[in-house]
């Protein structure tokens, strides 16, 4: 009997992570490994979550974009910044150790949209995380030591690594960012343990590759297609999709084809990189619309089953809906009201159905005349990942009411300088002053369930929890909750900086807590010249809220 | 009638600022213009400030040390950084605009003890700050607008102006840091409306000025005496009551006489900065005993009677308590436990009673072997404000148990450089591991009615108030709120850097708000190798709390 006890014991004690920590957890990016970023907690509801407090905050120490996502593993919060790893004691928010990245003074002078990292992949005992010289490296979780880095390519030519990486069937895979410098996409696999570099996946085809004839000449070697966000992983079908990203230059008329596999989804094998099927959604993109957006996984209802798909709400303005296992397109229907380059997507054979603006700008080299298009580069919906909820299957986005004047130039390639072949000097904005809508979307029709609109638009992740609510936050600082069903709004939090981040709820010892990061920058505020932002200041730092009474 | 309503209700909307506003406001740096930091706002209190959340916060896009007193006056806070200006809805935390200081790089490199500054002063729609560039300036309070700038001295000698300027009697006086530079210190007043400098007085005194024989040879002329801290005024007396730094170099044979006005107080009058009476805690200095710690004023009941006086916890361990009058010393006991430099304060001639220790020290220019000194350069207690509760007649400071290994060696001028012919090395730690305390001190007795012990000593401000309630913050990130007849702890929250700040407290619409900044630095953290402080990171904002269900 005593032995027993004691077994029982120790089995408690050693066994890591418990299951009771684990459920309470965010041990990867996207919440699960389906990138659903909707969270099983219910301690915090509709009814009381007024009552929710900060209870601790941390400095990062930067006051640069503060775009990533924590996690949160066994009772510590780990998160990257632009330039360190931190691990921080999750219920006090007391650092634990800081591990900085000491970049060269030109790194920060290659990387377009913001100075910033999205996130970590934790396996093993190890942090993995880019850089912006664009390196992977692994950390040790509980010392913050580098155990190994692993070089993915040259940043002086415009490359870096900003995104999360991912870890499918023990291979760790890393994308790459860099599509506006005449850089060559890639993912690539490597040993968690060692750094070893297994396989790598280029994202344009060279001559004799499938794919390899939709490039003109040589164009595929600075034909974009980066890979700068994280992939999803579906451990079923042994299938990682990716999303990639633009041609290079923008320029579509210099690259004349398809060029595969700019703006598409690949779905690889993660132990070899084998592409075993691609969906391209934005063939020979001329207006930076990279397929790069999340790639969430769900078994949706829809023709009178539950169909295994992988979902994205593209940057074109298009909510794709396709069979995961094939790659087959089920839906393609906008989930913005302004599309002005194409009619629709032929289900038939995949492919937009261009307007006559479309064709022209396909055409021509260079253009007398700016024409207008919608939307514009930043797309319907840019980075900052969308939530699923499969209990109302909906998703939840913060979406884009944002054209652009579009005019080809002729390209002109200089080392670790933008090459768009474009002039990119301004946005359009729309008519009614929103630039932005917070949506619940119905990812079969596409249509619109409910939506916030809001004058300068949100770059924050959604999360949407089983109780009912919903997270995100404001370029101008606020923490927002609104109601899921109904996207009326139920608290706020000035959080000191903008919220260009994404917010995770997790579980420990019986209270749920929800955390952001708050430091504006990133995309819109580098393009977008809007004065209201003059008096939002840069920031950095870790919030963490709870209910009041516990 | 109908004119009567009209009338009242245009009185109510031009009576700016309302009595009722008037009274929750903070319009001046140390809460009243005694210095004494005790706000009589009661709405939290002992029993409800557990539910005391945040409200707001700000980021100020810095990471330097955050060691300023904000101001709020009209629903409008306002607050300096080190390299700018801002103003704040006070309700919504939301920034009304931003101006910002444009240094040149080399400003940077002779400020001694932290990039900082320590807060504004209001008049007549004007707020007036210093500059790390040794210049005064003014801006408009409702569009930041820079009205003015006045020189103060050249930065490249050493010379800064980091403390909050003081209006007195219709004249705007500031003080000037760089006591470690070989600098001459002053106190200079000015017409706050076009920046007219009107007087200025040296606190080191010149050959042939009252004093002047207290100074060997040229002595005076790199003498030191900065006067980095705020006066007090009593518009009763029409004095102010500034303190004086340091002795330069810290090397005291190298200036064998007292060195006035070195480590003392001056009373002036503001009109024409006339000294009217000093009082020298320190004379001849060689411990960087600063006089500049906040005099505070109190009617105090001592003797039988209440005098009229003015307090200060100096650097040098004693607790003074002056004649504010005539400057009748009437007081000066110990508050700290360790004191090795001196062994009493004779009360006939006002004089430190020297140690063997100290008398060695002043003889020798240069030393073979250092001697152990208590307190340290830091003082019993560093420039953080203490406040004064006129119902309980205590005064409550955060103060140092910290010593330093002396040894004087030749002193070397050399523009912009620390000119101290001492070797400061490091400092001495006492054996019970608490190098600083929390105290309740009687200022008639010095003795400590209650104290908390910390390992990491406090550099914030403390703020009391009516309803017993004191609050102060700890280097490693918790903003706290004691009780002010005990010590007991009632509250804390983690504001994510270390807080070095001056909490205030203030009323709005019948709300009761709490303020204070966080952003770790200092001499401290400069100078004490604390490994303890490696996880606590810099970082810069502001922090509003409230209690929760209002």
């Amino acid at each position: 009997m005593k032995q027993m006890i004691f077994a029982a014991a120790m089995s408690l004690q050693f066994a890591a992570p418990s299951a009771h920590a684990a459920n309470g957890d965010v041990a990867v990016y996207g919440l699960d490994q389906g990138q659903r970023r909707h969270s099983a907690l219910k301690q915090i509801n509709t009814g009381n979550v007024k009552r929710m407090v900060p209870v601790w905050n941390l400095s990062l120490a930067s006051n640069h974009a503060q775009s990533q996502q924590p996690l949160v593993i066994d009772g510590v919060m780990y998160l990257p910044t632009a330039d360190a790893t931190l691990a921080v004691d999750a219920l006090s928010g007391r650092q634990l150790w800081k591990t900085s990245l000491n970049y060269a003074p030109d790194v920060f002078g290659v990387v377009c949209c913001g100075i910033l990292n999205r996130g970590l992949a934790a396996h093993g005992g190890k942090l993995f995380r880019g850089t912006l010289d664009a390196q992977l490296t692994a950390l040790d979780m509980r010392s913050g030591k580098e155990l190994w880095r692993a070089k993915l390519q040259d940043y002086k030519e415009g490359y870096a690594a900003t995104g999360a990486p991912l870890v499918a069937n023990g291979v760790l895979i890393s994308g790459i960012s860099g599509g506006e410098y005449g850089t060559r996409g890639f993912i690539a696999g490597f040993d968690p343990d060692t750094g070893k570099e297994l396989w790598r996946r280029h994202t344009t085809a060279a001559p004799g590759e499938p794919g390899g004839d939709s490039w003109p000449g040589e164009t595929h070697k600075r034909g974009g297609g980066p890979t700068w966000l994280t992939g999803t992983y579906d451990p079923e079908l042994d299938l990682v999709y990716w999303g990639v990203g633009n041609g290079g230059p923008w320029n579509a008329a210099y690259r004349k084809g398809d060029n595969l596999y700019i703006g598409s989804v690949i779905a690889v094998r993660p132990k070899t990189g084998e592409v075993v099927w691609h969906y391209q959604f934005s063939p020979n993109d001329p207006f930076d619309y990279d397929g790069t957006n999340e790639l969430v996984i769900a078994d949706l209802p829809m023709d009178g089953t539950r169909r295994k798909v992988v979902m994205q709400a593209n940057r074109n303005g298009y909510f794709y809906v396709l069979d995961r296992a094939t790659g087959e397109l089920l839906r393609a229907n906008p989930f913005i009201d302004k599309i002005t380059w194409a009619k629709g997507i032929d289900m038939k054979t995949g492919r937009p159905i261009d307007t006559d603006d479309t064709k022209k700008i396909r055409a021509s080299l260079t253009m007398e005349q700016a024409i207008d298009v919608w939307p514009s580069a930043l797309g319907g919906k840019n980075w900052s990942p969308m939530s699923y909820d499969p209990s109302s299957h909906l998703v939840y986005a913060n979406t884009l009411n944002i054209g652009f004047p579009y005019k080809t130039v002729d390209p002109e390639y200089n080392k670790g300088a933008f090459y768009l072949g474009m002039e990119f000097t301004s946005l359009s904005w729309p008519e009614n002053g929103n630039r932005g809508y917070l949506k619940a979307i119905d990812p079969v029709s596409g249509k619109t369930r409910w939506q916030v609109p809001s004058a300068i638009p949100n770059f924050a992740g959604v999360l949407t929890t089983a109780s009912g609510l919903l997270f995100t936050g404001a370029m101008t600082g606020e923490f927002l909750a609104y109601d899921s069903k109904s996207g009326r709004k139920l608290w706020q939090f000035q959080t000191g900086s903008g919220i260009v981040g994404m917010p995770i709820t997790w579980e420990r010892n019986g209270r749920q807590y929800v955390t952001v990061t708050s430091g504006v920058g990133g995309v819109y505020t580098l393009f977008s010249g809007d004065e209201r932002l003059k008096n939002i200041p840069t920031g950095g730092s870790v919030w963490t809220f709870a209910l009041m009474d516990q």
